[in-house]
C-alpha cells in the first residue's frame, strides 16, 4: 500500500517526550503561580465568530478560517467561524457575555494555543501557547494590581530557575506627554522606541542617524530622547526626575503619578529592588496600553528578548459593550520561552518519562509479584512501570536507559527466595538490596538522594 | 459605536469559573492517574495535513479545514491544513514520523482538544477535549498491557468519587468468530451489537423484532444471538461456558484464549471484582480494534452511558509505514462526561476562585500590612486574593461570598493595635481571633478542618 507522506509542518512545532515533559513542567510552575495568586482558570473555544476576531481590524490576514473539507449536499462548506490569534479578544468576547455572573474585580488565567496564519519567519510559530493573566474591573480598577502583576512575575520566574532576570516598568502616559511635547504623532512612538531599543547594540550614533532618516526627526531632538529614554537612572531617581519635569504636560504628569504609585505598590509586593527597574524606553504595542506596561529580560541572556509583557488598559471591550472594564494583564509566550531556555541551556531536557521507577519482570511466572511492586509503589505516589513484556533484563534496563528512569527494582529467584528485592540507582548505578517489606521506603530514600528535577 | 453581536457558538462549550476549576480538577485526577502508571505527555499540533487526516478515508465531513482569512496578493488563501478529529491519527503519524528516537513499548498520555465539524446534535460537541494513553509496541505488545488498561481506569474513577462503576471487557475475536460461524458479515456486528446494547431499555421482544426487521435475520437465530451476547454469567463462569464452546471457529477460540489471559491479569493488577465483567456485547467501533475492548458504565447512573472505551488494534499506523506497531488505547471524551456528572449531580460546583483566602483591606494606610499577610500565606503554600480596591468591608465579604473563598483575614485599628487578625471561616461564619503570627498556621487549621474539596 502506498504510505502518507510523513513531514513536519513549518510553524507547528512539536515536542519529543523530554521536551514535552519539560514543557509540561513549566505550564505547571506558570499556572501553580498564577493560583497563589487567586487568578482562576477559563478557557474559551478555540474559534470565534469571525466578526468578534475582526472587530478591530487589522488583523486578518494573520486568521485562519474554518471550512468544512466536505460539507453535505446543498450544505455551504464555509462557516463563520475561525480560530483566536490571542487570548485577549476572546477574554473581551466573555467578559462582556457573561459580566452578570461574574465577580469583579474578575481574576483570571487562559493558558491555551492561540493560531496566526502569516508566513512562517525563522522562529515564529504559527501554533503555540499563550500563558495569560487579567484582572479586569467593572468601571475602574487600582493601581495596586498593576503593581501586583510585577510580583507574579518575579515569583513565577524565580522558581522556574532560570538565572536573574529584571522586570522593566514603564507608564505609556509619560512616553505620550513626552513625545507629544516634541510634536511627535502617537503612531509614530512604537516605530521609535523600536529604534532606540538598538542602542546597546549598534551604539548612539547609528541609532540617531536611524532616527533621523526614518523619522523626519532633528539630530538634536533625537539625541535628546535618547539621553531622556535611555538614561540608566536608579528607581528613586529616576522618580526624583520625572517628578521634576512634570510640567511638560498632563498626561506626562499623570504617568509620572501613576507610575510613582506603581513603584511604591511593587516594593509593598516585597519584589526585590534589584528585580524590577523604571526603563522608558519600554512602550509595548502602544495602540493597545493606556498606562502601565512591563517587559521581563534575563540579565544573562539578553537576547533572548522580553520573556513575559503586559500592561495596563482603560477597555477591554469596547467593541463589545458600552460598559467600562479597564485592566491589566500579562502574556507569557510559553512555547517560544521553552524552545529559548533549552536553546540557551538554561533548561535541562531530562528524562523521556514520567515514571521514576521501573519494576523489571525476569521471571514470567513472577508476574503477578512485579505487579503488586508496582501497584504499592503507584499507592504511595510514586510513577511506577512494571516491564510487560518478554526480554532479557540486559535489554530491560538498556531501555530504562534510553527512557531516564531514576531507579530499577529487580528480583530473581534469589531475591524472592529471601524475601528481599534488588534497588538499582540509575543514575549512580549503584545496586542495593533490600527485604520486600520495606522496598516502598527504601525507593523514597534513594529517590530523594537523587538530584532534584527542574 | 455599534457593537459586534454576543452569541454563543453551538457545539463549542465554554464553562464559567466554577464548572472550569472542577473541569481542571478532572483533568488534574486524569493526568496524575496516567502518570503514576509512567504514561508521558505528548502533545501534537492541532492541525495535520489534509492527507493525513483523511488517509483511511470516511471522515471528510467532520473535518474543518484551514484557509486564510485575508492572504495577501498572490497568496492562496487555502492551506493544505485541517484540524485533527481525534488524537490517534495524530498518534500514529507521530510515531510513525519520530519512531527512531522513542523507547518502545512506548507510552504516552494527550490530552487536547479535537475539532468535529458534522451539524451540532443535541449534546454533541463540535469542539471537546479527549485524554487518551496509548501503549505502542514495535512489532508485538504483550497482552498483559490490555490488563493494565482496566487498573488504570479503576484508579482514576474511584479518585473522581462518583460511586460504583464496572469496566465491560469484551474480545472482538470473539465476536467475529461468533458472527461468522452464523454467516453474518463482520461490517453488521456493529449494527447487531447496537440493537442488542437496547436489551434493557425496550425488552427482548423488541429488539428480536428489531434485529429480524433490519438485519433480515431469522427470528431463532436473533434469539440465540441474545442469549449470548446478553449472558450474565459471573467472570469464571462466562470462561468456562467460552471454553466450551471453542470448536466454533478458530478466530472464537483465539479471542477465549486472549480473553482469559487478560482477566488473569486485570485480577494480578488488583482490580476489585466487582469492578470489571466480561460483556460480551461490547463491541466498540469493530472496524478500528482486533482484540480486547472496554468501556465503562456507573452502575448507579447507566443513562450516562460509557465513560471511557478503548481497545487493542494491530496495527497503529499502516497508512504511514510498513513498521508493524500494535497498541492498546483508552479514550476518555472528558468535555461530555464532565457536563454529564455535573447534570446528574455527581460533581458538585464549587467556588468561583481557585484562591482559598481573601485578605481584606479595611484601612488604606494600613495595605503594605495586607499585602504582607498575603505574600505570607501565598509563601506557605495557601492561594490568596488580597483586595485590592477601596470597598466597605461588607461589600469585600460580600465579594468574598460571591466567588467563594473559605476565609478572611480582616484587620483594622484594634487588630493591628494587639498584634492579632481577625480570621473569619466563610464556610461556617464563624470568626476567631490570633496573633498575627500565628496567622498561617491558624489559617492551615481551619482550612483543614473544612471540607474537602474534589
Amino acid at each position: 500500500m502506498a504510505k502518507t507522506k510523513l513531514t513536519a509542518i513549518s510553524g507547528f512545532p512539536e515536542f519529543l517526550p523530554p521536551e514535552q515533559i519539560l514543557f509540561a513542567k513549566v505550564l505547571d510552575i506558570i499556572r501553580e503561580g498564577y493560583e497563589l495568586y487567586g487568578f482562576s482558570p477559563i478557557e474559551t473555544p478555540a474559534v470565534e465568530r469571525k466578526e468578534v476576531l475582526t472587530s478591530k481590524g487589522g488583523n486578518e490576514k494573520e486568521i485562519y478560517a474554518l471550512s468544512r473539507l466536505a460539507a453535505g449536499e446543498g450544505e455551504n462548506p464555509n462557516t463563520e467561524l475561525a480560530l483566536h490569534f490571542d487570548l485577549t479578544v476572546p477574554l473581551a468576547r466573555y467578559v462582556a457575555m457573561h459580566k452578570n455572573k461574574l465577580a469583579f474585580p474578575f481574576r483570571r488565567y487562559q493558558i491555551q494555543k492561540v493560531w496566526r496564519g502569516e508566513r512562517s519567519q525563522a522562529g515564529r510559530s504559527r501554533e503555540f501557547y499563550q500563558c495569560d493573566i487579567d484582572v479586569i474591573g467593572r468601571g475602574s480598577l487600582s493601581l495596586l494590581t498593576d503593581a501586583e502583576i510585577p510580583s507574579i512575575i518575579y515569583q513565577i520566574f524565580r522558581r522556574m530557575k532560570i538565572g536573574p532576570f529584571v522586570i522593566r516598568i514603564n507608564n505609556r502616559k509619560i512616553l505620550q506627554g513626552y513625545f507629544q511635547s516634541l510634536g511627535i504623532q502617537a503612531d509614530q512612538i512604537e516605530g521609535i522606541t523600536r529604534i532606540i531599543d538598538k542602542l546597546e547594540k549598534i551604539g548612539t550614533e547609528k541609532v540617531v542617524s536611524e532616527l533621523t532618516n526614518k523619522t523626519a526627526l532633528e539630530k538634536a531632538t533625537a539625541q535628546q530622547m535618547i539621553d531622556f529614554l535611555g538614561n540608566e537612572l536608579k528607581t528613586d531617581d529616576m522618580l526624583t526626575q520625572l517628578n521634576s519635569m512634570s510640567q511638560i504636560n498632563e498626561q506626562f504628569s499623570q504617568g509620572v503619578k501613576e507610575l510613582a504609585i506603581v513603584v511604591d505598590g511593587i516594593r509593598d509586593f516585597r519584589v526585590p529592588e534589584d528585580s524590577f527597574k523604571i526603563d522608558l524606553s519600554v512602550a509595548r504595542g502602544l495602540d493597545y496600553y493606556t498606562g502601565t506596561v512591563y517587559e521581563t529580560v534575563l540579565v544573562e541572556h539578553p537576547g533572548i528578548g522580553s520573556i513575559c509583557s503586559g500592561g495596563r488598559y482603560d477597555d477591554l471591550a469596547s467593541f463589545f459593550t458600552n460598559e467600562k472594564l479597564p485592566g491589566v494583564g500579562l502574556s507569557i509566550g510559553v512555547t517560544r520561552l521553552v524552545s529559548k531556555l533549552i536553546e540557551e541551556g538554561l533548561l535541562k531536557k531530562g528524562a523521556a518519562t514520567v515514571a521514576q521507577v521501573l519494576v523489571a519482570s525476569m521471571d514470567e511466572n513472577r508476574i503477578s509479584d512485579y505487579l503488586r511492586m508496582g501497584t504499592e509503589l503507584r499507592n504511595a505516589g510514586i510513577p511506577t512501570e512494571v516491564y510487560l513484556e518478554k526480554a532479557r533484563l540486559g535489554n530491560q534496563l538498556k531501555y530504562a536507559d534510553k527512557k531516564g528512569f531514576k531507579l530499577a527494582i529487580i528480583a530473581g529467584e534469589n531475591e524472592f527466595s529471601e524475601n528481599t528485592v534488588q534497588i538499582k540507582n540509575l543514575i549512580t548505578g549503584e545496586p542495593s538490596v533490600c527485604p520486600l517489606t520495606d522496598m516502598v521506603q527504601q525507593v523514597k530514600k534513594t529517590l530523594s538522594a537523587q538530584e532534584p528535577k527542574l
